[in-house]
Formats: structure tokens, sequence, C-alpha cells
């Protein structure tokens, strides 16, 4: 039986030829991150174990960017750790605010992980770089301390999931709504420690920004990871962002899977997220008539370059409706400032919507737009979980980039198509 | 013996012929604020005197700036609060996120206020008003529920401190400059309950964006308010502003006045008052090697367009030093589409800033840039007082934009003039 395209970076990262699922390996890690909520309790576990100095001042990213900027005197604090403790290791890369953005978005536009690499992350979301064609799991602050220390990681070699992606998406279709569709059709829990592998000639249609959303997700079906496999628009990202050389590793002819869907990603239409599940989903000819309160376009999720484009595209030349407050999230500040050089960030200030700095702020319920009691937000985010976005009488609707747009401009759910777009 | 100009404006809102120094009096309001922390207790209060109308839903004015976009639950329920209630009372003037601004920099935008009105509002720095030639002062929340119930408030009339303003101010001195020059000089009690009556030739050299800070810190020297002469540059601002009639008040002659100061703005350097009180200064040449970790630009003192120009002039070009969070803050959406136009924001986030929605937060510890134990921020706004914004163990330096900018490139508190500028 032959290896997973997931297995087989792992196996490579062991030494060994060849690595079956279910069995215990131990990994070399080629990065190993960390935010201001997660850093600094494993640096707290690091000194627990007196271990004083990383594995490679090179191999570990810190980005200050759920509480930032500093949202009280305990984010600040925990900023402060993280701050002190890149400078007594004289990290490589630590990004301060003003050069830094959402780790998610940061790490591959700074080239810090490229096709072949085996990343942890101390969060959920580290799995996003999977859309790279690497192997990327969030750990917890625990796995990240030892894994600063020591460069290594244990993990149980996942099975896998194949998705076999054909066809091209409609107009309003993007990896948001690939991803929910498929999660509303394996559930949360339909992918537990397991690697969603994404294949099919349909890839060649999805941008690299819309495999950064569907790799990103692949936690939310409950999976350890997800995969694309490497093609031509992979490898011009990495051109253009990385000098880090790569390898690109394709499953065997004979790998096992436990599933294979095919997705006809023609055949998916924008797709909604009801609360307070990830896979509770509805397309958006089935939504009916939800009034809301807030719209949040960003996070690791969507706030990449393509996701405020298309937000743009339905904003421009109209206006967020009266009472609907509409907060827009550039993931990075590089995405910020070219954003604002194509027009875009003026577009969403004329149509009323407010610009935020990089932060996760308000995916999490953490700052910059929390929910009171009985508040709805559509969000282009990740989670809808009970009070994820604030109190927990609070209900999020998670959606893409269009559709969140186009919601903000009726006051209600709402498709591009609702405004003859 | 005859009035001063802020006696003036309140007697004709007495009916009065004349009012005179310690007089309780009974004003008509022509506008009454609130903000997302004041307002909600004020809505309490009125429903305790079974008050449910307001006076004028025209001459209301709430805006939701100060934990906003909502730091988290409680602030999200304040907003949901005053939403409600501006709703519930068809308010005129409530402006959501996305079309609101700081308070103070917001209602002159508007056209809210005009010379000769009489305005409170539950905000310490409602004083700003008082470069457009109208009487503004800070109340409590009670204060506000009964001018919204009433349309009247109660006040003693204040005694004055005349400032005969001459000469220019030099390259790099703004209105921040010239009132921490004042303040430093008179003390933070120095006007305690008197109103701050800037008159001389000098008037015509500063801009409106220059009076507005200074009128706004006039609080900060502990007067009732601060007021300016009507002239050409105030009359053009209404005109591009406001349609609303305005009154033009001028000083009798012989009005009574405690003190007279004589200030040549041609002498003032860039002030910088050190922590923790804003009388505590020292021009930019005693300043001394302080090295830093923030710098804020921004805030109902010094969030306008001149402001940002002025740091964009400075920050041009240059990077912001190496570890120092740099946080810029447009007061208002309107000022961050002119400031987005002229190219401002580019500069700042090429320079390594970032640009926060407009809120109060940073000022006052709130959110957005708060300061960890052992911190020191270079700031634009108007208290540095201990914990002002955030652990008591950090520290304010309040300075001028051109300043801010400056220590931003240099990571110390520094002028232009260091730069080569």
């Amino acid at each position: 039986m032959g290896m997973t395209m997931t297995q087989k970076i792992l196996a490579a990262h062991t030494g060994l030829d060849k690595v079956s699922a279910g069995q215990l390996i131990e990994v070399d890690l080629d990065l190993v991150l960390g935010n201001d909520v997660t850093a600094p309790v494993a640096i707290k576990e690091m000194e627990k174990f007196k271990s004083k100095q990383v594995f490679d001042k090179d191999k570990i990213a810190l980005v200050p960017d759920h509480f930032t900027p500093n949202k009280d005197i305990k984010s600040a604090q925990n900023c402060q750790c993280m701050r002190e403790f890149a400078m007594d290791n004289d990290i490589t890369n630590y990004f301060e605010i003003g050069e830094m953005g959402i780790e998610h978005a940061l790490l591959p536009e700074k080239g810090l992980v490229v096709a072949g690499d085996v990343v942890i992350g101390a969060d959920s979301h580290t799995c996003t770089y999977g859309a790279l064609g690497a192997f990327s799991t969030g750990v917890g602050s625990t796995d990240m301390a030892a894994g600063m220390a020591t460069g290594k990681a244990w993990f149980k070699v996942p099975s896998a999931i194949k998705f076999v992606l054909k066809g091209k998406p409609s107009k309003w279709v993007s990896g948001k709504d690939i991803i929910l569709h498929i999660i509303g059709m394996i559930g949360v829990d339909g992918a537990r420690y397991q690697s969603m592998e994404f294949v099919g000639e349909g890839i060649k249609n999805l941008t690299m920004d819309d495999r950064f959303t569907i790799a990103n997700m692949a936690i939310e079906a409950g999976a350890k990871n997800g995969i694309f496999p490497v093609d031509d628009i992979t490898i011009q990202y990495m051109k253009d962002h990385s000098t880090k050389p790569y390898t690109i590793y394709e499953a065997d002819e004979d790998a096992d899977y436990d599933k294979v869907y095919e997705i006809d990603l023609s055949a998916i239409k924008p797709t909604v997220a009801f609360p307070h599940l990830p896979e509770n989903t509805h397309t958006i000819d089935q939504v009916g008539d939800i009034k809301i309160d807030q719209v949040v376009i960003g996070s690791c999720t969507n706030g990449r370059l393509d996701d405020l484009r298309i937000a743009a595209k339905v904003l421009k030349d109209r206006k967020v409706a009266k009472g609907i407050r509409t907060i827009i999230f550039p993931a990075t500040q590089k995405i910020y400032l070219q954003a604002l050089e194509e027009g875009l960030i003026s577009t969403f200030i004329k149509a009323g919507a407010v610009v935020s700095t990089p932060t996760c702020g308000p995916c999490l319920g953490g700052h910059m737009g929390v929910l009171a009691a009985g508040e709805r937000a559509v969000a282009t985010t990740n989670r809808n979980f009970v009070g994820r976005m604030g109190h927990v009488e609070s209900e999020v609707y998670l959606a893409s980039p269009a559709v969140a747009a186009a919601s903000a401009v009726t006051g209600k759910i709402s498709g591009p198509e609702e405004l003859g777009l």
C-alpha cells in the first residue's frame, strides 16, 4: 500500500522510508509558530523544563495578532512576554505591529512556508499552509514549547479522505463556499484526525487565496490537516514570496484513502453556515429573510487580496445599509497596502465600512467588533460556535466575502445577485 | 463691568441682558452630546425620572466612539443601549460605525456646532468646540440626562483668563505645543472653573485644527471652557461644514479678566509633557534620551487632517524604528478618506505604522494600544495621568504629531529637526 501526500511529507521528515496511518512518529520541524495568546504559555512551559535555548532561531515564527494593537493590560503583558523572549533568543521571525499581519496570512506571504515543509503552530488554523503542499497542523502550547526547544514533534500518522475537485466555480463562488459545502456534507467531525487531500482537475480553477481558505477550514471538519497538490499556481506563488527551497510530494497511485468524494465545483452555490456550527450550511437561495447587525470581512480565512477585491466589487458605488456595522480587516499590512493601492480601501470607506488594522480580534470575539445579546453577524471568518463573537445569545453566519459584502448593502443575508450583480 | 465672550454667549441663552461671574443661571442648550460610555448612564437616569421623551430629537448627538468597534460584550451592550434609545427617540444625530468618528472631531465636521452655540457633552473634552466661538463644556451623565429631557442646564457663570496670542509659530510648532506650553505655564488647575479666552493677532496664524487642539485641552488646565474669537478662518470652516445659522459674540471692551497672559507664539518650541501630568512640560531641546515603545497619533486632540499631514511629512520615505509600535487614528471616517486620497495613509503603512478605525481607544487605555508595565508611549493625546494608557507602571509623554512621528522614526523622544527636517 502506498502513502498519501501527507504521509510522504511526514515520512521524509522522520528518516523512515515509509509511514502508515496510526503509526506514532517523531518528525523534524521546519517551522514552529506561536501567537500572543499561545506563545506566552509555551514560553512558560519551556522555562519549566529548564530549556533556555530554542532549537533554531530561524525556524520559529512569533506573531502578535490576536489581541493587538493591545486590547488591554493583560494582552499588553502577553505581547511583552513574547517580545522579550524573541529578543532574548534573537528570533529572526518575530513580527511587530506595523510589519505583521494575521499569522496564517503572514507566514506564506513572508515566504516562511513552502511545499514539503512540516509546520506546527499553536493555533488551530495552522492547517492553512496545506494550500502550499506543506504538512501543517495546530498544536497546544506544550507541544509548541517542545517544538521550540527540540525542533521535533510527535504525531500519529493520519489516514486520509480524498476530495476530487472537478469543474469551475461559477461567478460568485469562491474557496469559502467550497469548504463550507464540504463541511456541510461531511460534518464538523467528518474528517476527524484525518488528512483532507484535495486533488483533481478542478484545482487549476482555484486561486492560491481560494486554496488558503479551503485548507484553513480543514480543522472545522476535524481534520489533522488539509493539503493541495503543488501546481504551476503554487510554484508561481512560492517564486513570488520565498527563496526557501521546496520539495514536491505526490501521493502514491496506490495510496489508501478512507473515503473518496467527488465534488463538482460548478454545481456549488454561495453557501452560508448558520449558527452554531460550520456544518449547518444552507445555499444562498434557501436562506430566507435574516436581518443582520454586523458584517465582518477578514480573518485568516478570508482577509487576503482576492477576498478584498471581491468585497470591493460588491461594495463599489454602493452604501452599507443604515445601521449595519461593517468591519473590514486586511489580513496583513502588505495586503492592506495592496488594497489601498488598488483603490479597495477607498471603496470600503466610501461605502460606509470601517477598515481595521490586521488583527484576529472580531473572529474570536476578542475585540474590534464583539456582539451584544441578540445581535447577528455575517462573517467571512471560520467558526460560528455559541458565543464565538461575543454574547452567548448572539449569532454568527459564516459566508464568503461576496455574500458578506452583499449582506452589508441589503442589511440581511444576501447574495450579490440580489444587487443585480 | 462688561462681559467676557463666554458670558455674552451664556447671557444670550438665558434671556437675561447680563450675567456675572459666580451667578447661577439656567441656559437653553443647542446641543447635548453623549458617547457609548456616558450616554447609557444618562439614558438610565432619564428612565429614573420617568422622562420618556427628549426635548428635541435634532439637538442630541450620540456617538459610539470610545470602545468601538466593540471591544467586549460590555461595550457591545452599551452601544446597543444607546442605539436602541436613538431609534426609539428618532434621534437625528446618532452616528453608527462607518459614518462616525471621534465625537469632538465629528460634531464640527458634521456642522452640528457653530459660533454662539451652547453645547454640553458627557465627555470632558467637549470644550473642543470653543474653537468655533461656541460655549461648550463637559458634564456628568446626570446633567446629560437632564439636558436631553429638558434642553436646559444649570451653570455657575465662569470668570475668565485672557490669553493674548502674538506672532507666528515656527515651522514644527502647532496647536499642541501652544496648549502644552500654556498648561506648563499655568498648571493643571491654573484655570479652574474659568474660561480660557484666546485673543490677539497671533490667532490668524492658527489653522482651525490648531484651534480645535488648543480648545480641546482647556480642560487639562481645569478650565470650564476654552474659546476663540470668530474670524474669517472660522467663518470659512462653518461655511464648508454647516448650514446652521451662527451668531458671533465678542467680549466687551471692559470685560473683567482674572488674569491676562501674553504669549509670543514665535518663541514657543516643540513641547512634551512628561508623566504624569500635562503641566510637566519640557521643550524638545531639554528632553534628553528617552527610549520609547509605542507612538500614538490621533484622538480628539490631534487626529485631524492637519495633524495627519504633519505626521506624514515626517514619516514620508522613512521607516518606523525596529520594535516601535506606531498606531495612527484618523479621528473620523471623512478624515480617513481625505488622508487616503492625499496619500497619507499609504505613507503611514509604508513607514510601518498601523492605521486604525476612528476610536478613542488608546487615548484612555481603552483598547487598540494599551501599555504593559514599564512601557513608554509618545502620544498626541491629551492626558498622561498614572495608568492612563494601561498599566500603572507605564508612561505617557504628550506631544505634537510632528514630535510623535519623529519619535517613531528614532525610537526615542525626538523633534523633526533630528531627522534633518
